[in-house]
């Protein structure tokens, strides 16, 4: 499965909430699907409590391993925003603040609401890149190959195309649905034999229940069109032999 | 914030298609929320693909550090479906039918219906304890401290009850919520000092714009309810001071 040109990253989600249920983690899907596209892999994501001895060891280990790095979470104004500091003690960079950050910040405020919690802010490694914030101000950075941004999805969201020219990505990650009308024990065997002889696709296999019915879609993964186009066409001719409708073929 | 009677906990997700952003995660804050009840904290959550050595790796890292690990997904019956032979590998346990989840699944199945395919649900680690399906069928299994659910989140659900009595929790977590109409930077520093002066208890802050307002809600969370009383008392003094609005308090 391993592509010479594979460039791969990992997430850390960063926060207690997510950790005690109470909020659910969607940045990991919204990122996930943004890097697809720039031919990122994500191999890796953990959400860790607002802890700056996990925060520095998870990030010191993770940069190591991964070309790049996102962390959501924890960039706020208050006691429990501690990433930026957390991220300027794993590379040993002050903490400090950033006069870009503060110089946006000045103008997003009307004079005198810039207060001490919000110059928080503005706070961040020493050397630190910006990360614009198009939908409240307040930036996130990068250093090397770490990138850390918000954690309230929408303001996320809104900041991902603005990193893409920071980012080398490989070849894009196409992906191919096939969904189909069965359970996955009806053609676990089949399926079985396609993966075992197109070993650089990923193929994946996930029951649904929609409408009342069962269905499975099966997910091909490459970055090289003509070895999913193969795997489709023999997919297909175990699916015809068996009777098995096909709902979905795109 | 360490407690002498706390349970800790890791969740382990096991599925390419949480990392490749196709399938959002939900079992995560629902295992979350069920430990919550039971006193268990879950302190790591880890996306992890379907992919032997990663699981092994990481299942024989995380159980030695918390008191129990729960995996999700991968025990299925498709090729992407490892997660059983991984735990049988990362216990040094041989890997096959259990007795009593074949007998399940043949009563499960209609004679004839009980193929090879599906014959692969009734294989785990020697010796595991089976943890009961009482949506589809098919088991999901323990080992030591290690609890194997598969991926489904309605089919998880149902299972996580009769869990319970194979868990020894600690105090149950208490959480107190107090909704307020303002925004993070205008009670971060009041909340920093509630926080430091009561370092037992975990006070998160969490911007929400609802409704076309902006909000914050502040988490207090302990297991200890007149720590909490007391956190509450605190924020509401600065809350009335700054004239600010208080939309719930519960």
């Amino acid at each position: 499965m391993k592509n010479k040109k594979e460039i791969i990253a990992s997430i850390i989600i960063i926060g207690n909430e997510i950790l005690s249920g109470r909020t659910q983690d969607t940045n990991t899907s919204t990122i996930s699907i943004w890097l697809n596209s720039l031919g990122i892999r994500v191999k890796e994501v953990r959400i860790i409590p607002d802890h700056e001895k996990t925060i520095i060891e998870t990030v010191n280990k993770l940069r190591k391993k991964y070309n790049y790095i996102f962390t959501t979470g924890g960039i706020g104004p208050t006691h429990d925003d501690i990433t930026a500091e957390s991220i300027s003690k794993a590379f040993n960079l002050n903490y400090g603040p950033n006069a870009e950050a503060m110089s946006i910040l000045e103008k997003y405020y009307k004079p005198g609401d810039f207060t001490d919690g919000r110059k928080k802010m503005a706070c961040m490694p020493d050397s630190a890149n910006l990360i614009l914030n198009p939908t409240s101000g307040a930036p996130g950075f990068n250093v090397e190959n770490v990138f850390c941004l918000p954690g309230v999805p929408s303001i996320l969201k809104s900041m991902l195309r603005g990193i893409d020219h920071m980012l080398i990505g490989g070849d894009p990650i196409i992906s191919h649905t096939i969904n189909l009308r069965t359970v996955e024990s009806e053609i676990a065997n089949s399926l079985t034999k396609v993966q075992n002889s197109n070993e650089e696709v990923d193929i994946g296999s996930y029951p649904f229940f929609r409408a009342g019915k069962l269905g499975v879609a099966l997910v091909i993964r490459s970055s090289e069109q003509n070895k999913i186009d193969k795997c489709v066409v023999e997919i297909l001719k175990f699916v015809k032999q068996k009777n098995i409708k096909v709902i979905e073929n795109n």
